[in-house]
């Protein structure tokens, strides 16, 4: 066949992967299993494009149902594309909303296609000049012994740096993050997640005590809906503040640096994929911001390409790249090394699917 | 049985009804046929709530399949709960984000079924003051001829406000309008849509222009993303803007009132439903500010829903309930009539769908 390959065929395949235990974030949001879909894209050369799409009905309003809907719903005026063309391909992606996480895959595996529709791999269109980056756990709610064994668990695993989830009970969440200074030291870097629990009243008093424990930075103090009072907490500078669930998209980006309402950008590959997250990480770069890669629970495979965003140049801070240390098995064919805090992202290469794995764990 | 009814059943049957012609509301983004989803929920005493669910992949992101997806999901805490028990009910249909017009209808169903269950109906339950009320007909971006047709076709049909759909083609777009004002003198109604397409710079003479050329208001003249933009331009007064992409959810109205970027608030229940949509109507008025209900191309059963609303003392202006003048067939068992511009809700009262239509336009 001669010409540029096109797109072929565009599928979801959902799997469960079981945790070691459950991640709880909010008084009614909270993952037992890893419930996610493998998005896969295949050209008519025979090449082979995937990625991981974790669906989150409190957080993005999807399930595994609608991340196979709307990819069938995509995939007629995706077929037939020729895969090289990033910006007809973006249209397509582009001509709905919402959906993040299934377009955020979609995107990453279209890359992964493009890339290896040449021969290459991600590695060779996408590893940035920081190949070995630090990598943050991330704390769910539970009871302060609770956390503290989960923390010690990952310390010894290989990690540095802790996001800690904090919720309305202030004075207890303080008491969590003396314990943990207390055991860890300064060897550990611990900064906090509100997930939008304190109030307008409260935050600045909040924010001086997390800072005084040591805390480096908070996200989301503030209810995304407040936008004047995000505004104005920033503008007092208490304590750096990381934008999450008030950047979704680009266009949330834009508001948000117009109103400038945080100092660090945590993108997610998992809703942004690899186009909006690249160009999410300049715009913020270019406002002075600093920038950090989250992930939406990912297993093995999301968390190659999350970690493969965390060696651009923009990104400044450790990234949420250890979530795979909450599973009990993968679907990759390797466990994800993590050591004294720092992955080294082009050791993971050769990570890839194992199809027996794919099929032992598929839902369908 | 005795106690309170309770859930025992929720279902999506999608259907699809010809339209007499497409309608167009952007360069992407047309519609040649209504493909609509019946959520139906059904009590443990045989009581039955419907309502209708208009996905819109460009707007919302939703598709008939993740309708029916996300109603799957939602279903397993709703069995069960009193249908008596409002609150319940929405804790668990705000336990998922977007899924507009899904959740809507969801809520409209549980209203429909609540009022049922006590041998009522919505027209008891929810009927306001205003029981006639001036309707509005959306006028798709079409050739000048065409649109010119269509609106001699729905002023002959009854409709005497014309929402005129607007675009990039800000000459073209005033051209229509003297036409139109030329063929219809003062007694029909005019304003614009622009839909999101003018820029800060040029958004101050074509509001000019509008005034001038005798539109009563303009909706969502400027992105959406640029609030900055958005609440300068409102400060200037230069015609009245109605608020509809800015505040798809009571999170958005929250912001866009704070930053004071509107004048009517345009509700429409087939994203907001009941719940959301009177509680928006009286934030709004508390405000200040005046209240429209629209609609997402709603059917002959989501026309009824939207009218209820309008009949609320909130609601000042002309709504848009005209849209079953575009169908060639409905599912309800009579048609919506329309005289010199006033739909009367409270005739309305025997309206409802017709077993045999459904049978006939569902797609399963």
């Amino acid at each position: 066949m001669t010409g540029p390959a096109r797109i072929a065929r565009i599928e979801g395949v959902p799997y469960r992967l079981p945790l070691t235990s459950a991640l709880a974030w909010g008084a009614h949001s909270a993952l037992s299993a890893a419930e996610h879909v493998l998005v896969r894209v295949t050209l008519d050369d025979g090449t082979v494009g995937v990625a991981e799409a974790p669906p989150r009905p409190t957080i993005y309003g999807e399930t595994p149902g609608s991340v196979v809907a709307i990819l069938a719903h995509l995939a007629p005026a995706l077929i037939g594309l020729p895969i090289a063309d990033a910006a007809a391909l973006s249209r397509v992606r582009n001509s709905v909303t919402n959906n993040h996480t299934a377009r955020g895959a979609l995107d990453m595996a279209l890359w992964d296609a493009r890339a290896r529709a040449t021969g290459q791999t991600l590695f060779d269109t996408l590893l940035g000049p920081t190949s070995r980056v630090r990598v943050s756990f991330i704390l769910g709610i539970d009871t302060p012994a609770g956390m503290l064994a989960e923390a010690e668990r990952v310390v010894a695993a290989g990690v540095r740096c802790l996001k800690v989830k904090v919720g309305r009970d202030h004075t207890r969440d303080l008491g969590v993050i003396r314990d943990l200074r207390a055991t860890f030291g300064d060897s550990v870097q611990l900064y906090a997640d509100s997930n939008e629990t304190l109030t307008p009243e409260l935050a600045p008093t909040a924010l001086d005590a997390m800072r005084e424990a040591g805390l480096t930075y908070v996200e989301e103090p503030l209810p995304v809906r407040n936008l004047r009072a995000r505004m104005e907490l920033q503008a007092r500078h208490l304590l750096p503040i990381v934008a999450d669930d008030s950047c979704f998209t680009p266009a949330d980006l834009t508001r948000e640096l117009d109103f400038d309402t945080f100092d660090i950008l945590n993108v997610k590959t998992a809703r942004n994929g690899f186009t909006d997250g690249l160009a999410m990480l300049k715009a913020a770069t270019a406002a002075g911001k600093r920038g950090m890669v989250g992930s939406q629970a990912s297993t093995g495979l999301g968390t190659v390409h999350a970690a493969l965003l965390s060696t651009q140049a923009e990104v400044t801070e450790p990234c949420e790249l250890s979530f795979v240390l909450k599973l009990q098995d993968d679907l990759l064919n390797q466990p994800i090394p993590f050591e004294d805090g720092w992955l080294d992202v082009a050791s993971l290469r050769h990570h890839s699917v194992d199809p027996a794995k794919l099929r032992h764990y598929q839902l369908t």
